[in-house]
């Protein structure tokens, strides 16, 4: 088994973003050489997340203010007794999901027509990161 | 490492629909004769899901009532300003999200007493594929 | 491709409970020997789930809130006319997730300052079981 990794670096200008890393993800593929696998996407804070879905704008506001909807912010998360004020950015985290896999064959992302790899960002202006670690033959 | 890859096809007859697809996940292990390391099944449509729980007709539909209560279908999501209809069934495919990792043990899903394996569809009358890829020894 | 495999049983006082595994998984990547490669952590009941979040315990109480006000207890889920009365567990496990993958790099948890890996149990005070897995070389 070979392995490959990489790290990515995020320091997004709002505090809510959501960023298409499909290329990152392929130009990772092809610099490890394996051609038959997956790859592990995982944001490694607890106030980001990694999904698969559409590139489409409307959409992506669509999730936006749903995740706001069902994992609000507000002020009185007792997270927040600490100093916290991202409570929400945790639970938007873990409804989103902070990692995905995506199978590889043939050294290709073996996605369907319409999936890409985006990493959510839920509390940002600060520097973040991302593992993709990609593992095959 | 070996590795073995099928796709399934699906085509349902209602617009949401739930499959069991623990037979077809355990015969792709069988043909793949890989006996330890573990099975990647994920949908290849970003308005399907796959995940993990209980072969219970009430369980399923108490399932697809909490969907539809969290996110809901309605006509005037932002992503419907392109021609589509199915923002909800974006929304469902990352609440219950895309795929699963199964562990593979004696050449046996290493599952425990009641986990059965479903492909859940959320925008369907249409042909829609999942990708099974056995990795192990 | 090593492959290692842990089974470790919980048997909880409360019905839901969050339980910090960290030291557990990292024990389990010792004993494979492994040092490239990932771990799949999984509950292996379908009321039951694993996360990676942080160990802060005001945030620990505001998830266990959320789970409760997006997955609440009810007595009418049609789970319940087969002799149950833990639909609200079911729920719950598929939207906290019942799996992650965890990367390992130089025989490490190659994860984040924060992240930490949580069973949570939804319907516990009985024998309940999770599978570690480790994989790689």
């Amino acid at each position: 088994m070979k392995s490959y990794t990489e790290y990515i670096w995020f320091n997004t200008s709002k505090r809510r973003e959501y960023i298409n890393i499909t290329d990152k993800v392929e130009e990772a593929l092809r610099k490890s050489g394996i051609k038959e696998g997956m790859i592990l996407v995982s944001a490694m804070h607890i106030t980001a997340g990694v999904y698969v879905n559409d590139a489409e704008s409307g959409l992506i506001q669509d999730i936006d203010e749903w995740l706001e909807n069902l994992a609000p912010y507000k002020e009185n998360y007792r997270h927040h007794r600490i100093g916290e004020d991202n409570g929400d950015a945790h639970l938007k985290s873990l409804l989103i999901h902070h990692e995905v896999i995506i199978p590889v064959t043939n050294g290709k992302l073996d996605f369907g027509p319409w999936q890409q790899v985006y990493y959510a960002e839920f509390d940002g202006q600060r520097r973040k990161r991302l593992i993709i670690k990609v593992m095959g033959e």
